[in-house]
């Protein structure tokens, strides 16, 4: 099986140039200004095209239970609607319970995406315990390679681990040369406000940002600073929302702190009005952090655009309406996320290329390159060079689009960014070697998609 | 009983002028530049001299049980000291244990101080546990006069509480119109980096610094920084050591938290050094936070005399040698505290006024009236007024002399100022209206001092 | 002559106590619970009155020629103003043109007030060239009573000086004891917007804000603290407008910079969208630095609140609707100045005090105590002690009323304040013993006001 | 003329991979894991070594005149000795005195280099006036192919630039799409502070730090970033040598200022002390700004592994100890300079990738990406993909040796890093398809190097 993609504009963080690609098997073996007289199976026009490594998702939830529900998306729609939109690589989170193995979890999560996904996944070992079971099993699951930890400093009692086990994941984490990934807000604050916003009666979604303000996304992100300092652990800031939290990021980043921020899409375009909307609509646009106040927007995009925060992903977690109707009475039980694995980059491309916010290669640098760089998947993703997987998006910046949920391949019934105008969609997309989209239809195979196992950085 | 002070040159905060000075009773009654034909039963003749208010360290311990032993000061040698170095009141820490009832802590903290105290005095209530009882105890210990909690961000285990509780506490010090002070360590930082100091051999005094570095202080600042700003609590920071941690409070001052900051003499004087002396010295100068590097000091003094720094306290906490060799082969086990309370005013004056680094009346501020003013004793107390109570120093700027411990008044055998030379002195000290001191030596009544009930703020 | 002032509660930023205050000739000669027995002239009732020391203005402007025309003010009508509203000393900025003579600026200024003031005064000494001559003129100023200085990083070519007299001006100022009041914005900035703003066509008042956005006033401020470290001279920023340049000098205080922040009474309560009114109406808040966005208002305060701004003043420059319609089709014609010398003490109180934003204890002290002691007039002024003048205010906390250009004193046909309900006026001001204003109506003497010489301070 | 780089392992900023590399005449043609069967003119074996794009020093000076005298290197001694470094391309400084014409400094300074450079070159264009024939010139030295500016805030009366100028020229830079290069320090302190120390008889070499102390090159960064901020100008801020400066420059970066950092070897590797030598030798490490104190290194070194700082140059300008000598009764006049230009990507890879403070790719990035992206030349230069310049080395990482003054290429009689081990040397550098330097051998063509016209960015 081989590919040839001709004249497209190849773009990665530090290359810019017209070539050739000639791909044989799942690897891109050949780059050339021409490639003549190399017979292919599938020869690709790119002419007037970028070509992108293929897009990553480092953050983004498929198979997750709450409340005695579950999120919408299978493997297959979902790694269906990554492809779509160009992304061929995600890293799900895995968050057992204070009460389950970690091991187990692993398989659990595993299994749910081993032969299902049409695309390359991993996942972040949640770290929602820490005890010397517990341990074991950390160490047995980065041997099986899983290089990157999930902390989370909020959702007491459920996720949230206490300061002495934060302080031994870290310690682990640094040993074994793997990095921490951190959701930044302080689960105590989070519980007495929304106890205290109930008591008032302000039950509806509008109230969901002010049981998480800025400063209380500000405080874990500043808690995690101290730990990493303390014990050098790598760590990154998943989610980012709003300036506070990023400016104790800055500030550990100038002190020396070994820390890496990401951001979401919908941070750079939605605003906490959007989850003021009346009817319960609102509620759609539930997340944690919040939605925050649009001033934020301009401080994000700089960050994105000077490599202060390195990568935007999406936390995609699909819970239809109907299940978001479960807080209906009480915002402290509407499943939150605010679904977008499909839509990141073609709106990231509009919205920040096209609008002149990000040139286009730190664009690719931050919805590719630095993930596959921090959580160790470079270069066999996130490059294009001889020896990299055949990941590759034939990227037409011409296209015209409206994002709506009548015609994408989520499986959801709205789409916050619905009416969203796009300029630009991937015309090719492949997964090792095999195209698997292609203008905007999933043409790929179910199952084909790899664990990808990562070996620990040794920093 | 009346006392005539004459020719003195009276100094507050805002206030700077020679003038008689007439006492009846307990209570200054009259202020003029020449008080004649007005018989007094004593006559102080202050030519030449300051008169300032009585002294207030708003921050002591006296009755201090350790680790099966307890701090060597009664309240009648503690109150001897205070009074000859010119403090006129103390307001010492009640500190219960998780287990105790709060309401019966504050009865034996009282029952100590009650009747053995020679100059006044008042008390923190140590908020070190949060549940119902506890609070209907705080709330009766504020009707009985106490307007100030203190709480432990360190000490887990022992004083420290959780995020949960210092929610409440701070909510309830805000309804009732009470200011919290507040030991700013992250507690959990401190118990594992001493664990992994143990673990490696560094069992020495030297080693303390090390388990506490800036960045504990400055995490546990910061936090609560964050719980006041959702609380809207006032609070105030003890023992305030390094520029990282005074950073923080500035930072929330800036955006409107109600904060104040106190730092100790020691912090002003000594440093790190002077807790790494060989043989076991440097256990004499262990205490919480430790001693910093010495570019703190001049960072302390601009904040002090900007009034960033509102109060200069000392934290006493007199243990002697033979208690600090507890510690000898782990220093976690070294009591701590750096014994101050009697050479507070006299080096403060010496090393700060005399050198430039902060003027008189910004001096007499910070040692007297800031604290009388936060803690609700003013103007009874740090005030030089008709109608204050008449505690006055009368301040010879001319005396020479030198810290010993062969000659101070505390019941310890060493002195962490040894040495120091001193250029100024009280030359007669009153507690209301009384001759307390007299050229250093203790004229005063023990068991006079009165326990001061305070009115909350209701800011 | 003799005034006995009875059972007010006099409140000065540390003292706070009901007592009876008795003058004679021009001083405040005993102060305690009850006089009785003591005859005197007059005989006020200060019951549920506060008594508070005159207050000062430390920045105005009375004679000022400007483009061929003057402010409207004289000094009977600003002092009748001054003092009606509670204010019983202002220091007037001496501006000579860079081709005058300081020394016969100096005795035109105090020509123009001398005989003509019903309320006390002194000046800030315009440095606004610095060669031998300048230099022998401001020694020989300072000997005749003057010790502070004005400099203008503004105004190129008028009142500005270059960085080498900037250094030297400090450097002289240092030498000398005198504290530096300075004008933080950068001139050329300002002059380079104006042509770009007049050259789009944007000429009206709205536009004035543009040419003088907050970072050409925050990169004042820096500047100036940089003069200020390196010289170690004493300065002091007037009407400080908004956060960036509060945060600039923040960070100057931070690191020792000798420097003190004054903040106007509009910048608190008035904000751009004033200067934007239709109809060339927006001219009448026309201002430099210019009224800023409202989210400043809340910045300032807390400042003041907490002592980084130290003074509340006005920068009275009295010009008409006539005047200011000099720059109908140009902003940078028109004169600047919100007239405010009258307003400033009941707004202060009104939207200070009374709304909770600043107790009274700092009220006073922002508003006259700060002044007299940074400016070498404490306890003179500033202050309610023996000794010192008899300048008092017998506040009304109780009255209210309303501010309008129909009632007020200054030779004005606007006030920027019109229509703002007051909750609070003095009831009697006394001029070194002379009762001067009486529930809204000047009773004083014109001429009577006297010329303070200060002594420098010898920092 | 082709040439084949066999086995290496290529490292660019984003990529690192062995391959094979094949040039044809000037340019690189292919790049593929084998290339066999491709004959070739030379066949290099770099088994166990680096292929780096060449290496780019973005800040020399060469044609240097300096009170009379030249610095040393002719374009013949200095490119030999860049190229034997591995530095292949060098951007030299333009500078004009005031009195002379733009275009034909500009001619003057294009006639030294060409036909006599090794290497490749260009230069940035010093804006050290700036009128209406200054304008034309520069308009003209754009489209003659010159991308960036210099300017300078130091050097008063010689080089320095109003702030009227300063506008201008940022103005006219923006709409030419031309990047500015700027020197900031204030230009009157540092005048003032030499009066200073030489008029307090303080002439050797160790005053110079304290005539640019480092407020005064943060108070330079300062002011550039309010201009870059008001024009929309893109700003480099060359030689930065603090953590003050750096600061400025982070928090003009936060509030999107387009504005990048560069840093020189010298201050990562020498400190204040290294200036502070006794006889005289100090002199050898006078340059400006200053060599600080050592903690800023640290500061420095994270700052470029994160990318705050974006650059690595020399500010290569090379004066003997003779010429030095002309300082010897007053440091004023002592020419400036630490001549690294050879050394400088050897200390780095030695002190920077060796020991663990900065990863290969950003070594790459920070040495010759990142410069070729800021100033026109990617991926002309800078990058290693079919299309570019073949400007290669083949670098060693296991050679090891040490800097000597005895052996190196640069026209000079001492060297400031004499002594220091280096652990890693180019073994092979091309210019453009040809070999220039062979393990420390320098085998290139003196006039081969090319004047590298460069267009706008157009931002």
């Amino acid at each position: 099986m081989s590919l040839l993609i001709k004249n497209g504009e190849i773009v990665t963080p530090d290359e810019r140039y017209v070539a050739d690609i000639f791909c044989e098997g799942e690897t891109i073996t050949r780059i050339a200004p021409k490639i003549e007289n190399q017979p292919a199976d599938e020869v690709i026009d790119a002419t007037g095209k970028y070509v992108f490594p293929g897009f990553i998702d480092p953050h983004v939830h498929i198979y997750l239970p709450f409340m005695g529900t579950f999120a919408k998306d299978t493997h297959e729609t979902a790694s269906r609607a990554a492809l779509v939109g160009g992304t061929t690589t995600f890293i799900e989170m895995i968050c057992p319970a204070r009460n389950e193995r970690p091991l187990e979890a692993f398989e659990l999560w595993l299994g749910k995406a081993d032969g299902q996904s049409a695309c390359d996944f991993t996942f972040h070992m949640g770290v929602t315990r820490y005890d010397e079971e517990a341990e074991r099993d950390f160490r047995e699951i980065v041997k099986r390679g899983l290089s990157s930890f999930k902390i989370f400093l909020a959702y007491k009692g459920a996720f949230g681990i206490t300061d002495e086990e934060l302080y031994h994941a870290l310690t682990l984490a640094k040993s074994l040369g793997v990095i921490t990934t951190a959701h930044c807000e302080n689960a105590d604050l989070v519980l007495e406000l929304q106890k205290k916003l109930l008591a008032e009666g302000k039950t509806g979604p509008e109230f969901h940002y002010w049981s998480r303000p800025p400063l209380v996304e500000a405080e874990g992100v500043h808690h995690l600073m101290t730990f990493a300092e303390t014990t050098g652990a790598h760590v990154y800031i998943v989610h980012t929302s709003c300036e506070e939290a990023l400016n104790q990021a800055m500030r550990g980043m100038e002190r020396g702190v070994n820390v890496w921020v990401e951001t979401l899409i919908q941070y750079l375009l939605l605003d906490r009005t959007d989850a003021e909307k009346p009817k319960f609509e609102g509620a759609k646009n539930v997340m944690s952090p919040p939605l925050r106040d649009k001033k934020n927007q301009e401080i994000l995009w700089n960050a994105l655009s000077k490599g202060f925060v390195a990568t935007l992903a999406t936390d995609h977690a699909p819970f239809d309406f109907t299940q978001k109707r479960m807080g209906e009475k009480d915002f402290t039980r509407i499943p939150n996320g605010i679904p977008s694995l499909e839509d990141r980059i073609n709106l990231f491309f509009t919205r920040g290329v096209k609008a002149g916010k990000i040139d286009l290669q730190r664009f690719v640098d931050a919805a590719s390159t630095q993930a596959a760089k921090l959580f160790g998947l470079f270069p066999r993703k996130g490059a294009i060079q001889p020896g990299s997987d055949a990941d590759l998006v034939v990227y037409d910046p011409n296209y015209r689009g409206t994002i709506s949920a009548k015609t994408h391949q989520m499986n959801l019934d709205y789409n916050s960014f619905e009416g969203f105008e796009i300029e630009g969609r991937p015309h090719i997309v492949t997964v090792r070697g095999q195209v698997a989209a292609r203008d905007g239809k999933f043409v790929g195979t179910f199952g084909r998609g790899r664990f990808l196992t990562r070996e620990p950085s040794h920093f």
